[in-house]
């Protein structure tokens, strides 16, 4: 099946993606932004790195972490995290509808190998 | 101003994106995949490439190439490499038509710095 994949560039200069979008949901999930790198295969360093990335994009914070507490603090989106996350699977979401007509035809034309048992038989000798 | 940037995945495995696009376009417009690739400051051999990925993708040429003649041939988008083009290009209008709303929403919430005349007058000594 095609799909589309899509990137928001926000003025003047930041490119926001499907992975950084994954990062916030599940830090939003697990409350957590080393719990939610290593569920995407990213260490702690990489997945704060991400983040930071997005907080200077808007000049502020997407998620806010929570000190100490008997399990150590936490992590959360803020409302801009949220309404980001939100915004961009909206948006995603809309332009799947939009594309599937052009998707569908595109993907027809795709030549496939003819499966094995599909091979035409040797003429009889 | 916030703008999408879009890719299509086709299956079993081929990503087409602007670039791409914007080199079938140009061959359509030159008539030439050197020249093409001259505009995007490409080589010749870069932009061959790139052509061949996607008649890889698709298992059918998008650009033919005609032989000879006194100008020493040329080349020109299949009608598979035109309804590439054409649709992936509605595909773009189709889903920033879809997100208007959303981008201006986030691009919003980016802080700008104050310019330089706004910044505030020191207090009267």
């Amino acid at each position: 099946m095609a799909s589309l994949s899509l990137r928001i560039d926000l003025d003047p200069g930041g490119r926001i993606g499907p992975g950084k979008i994954e990062l916030l949901e599940k830090i939003a999930a697990f409350g957590s932004i080393s719990a939610a790198g290593r569920a995407m295969d990213m260490s702690y360093r990489r997945a704060w790195e991400l983040v930071e990335e997005i907080n200077t994009i808007f000049g502020k914070p997407v998620v806010e972490c929570q000190a100490g507490g008997r399990r150590g603090g936490g992590a959360r989106l803020t409302a801009l995290g949220l309404a980001l996350v939100t915004r961009f699977r909206a948006v995603e979401r809309a332009a799947a509808l939009a594309a599937a007509d052009h998707l569908a035809a595109l993907q027809v034309e795709v030549e496939r190998p003819a499966p094995p048992e599909a091979a035409p038989e040797p003429p009889a000798a």
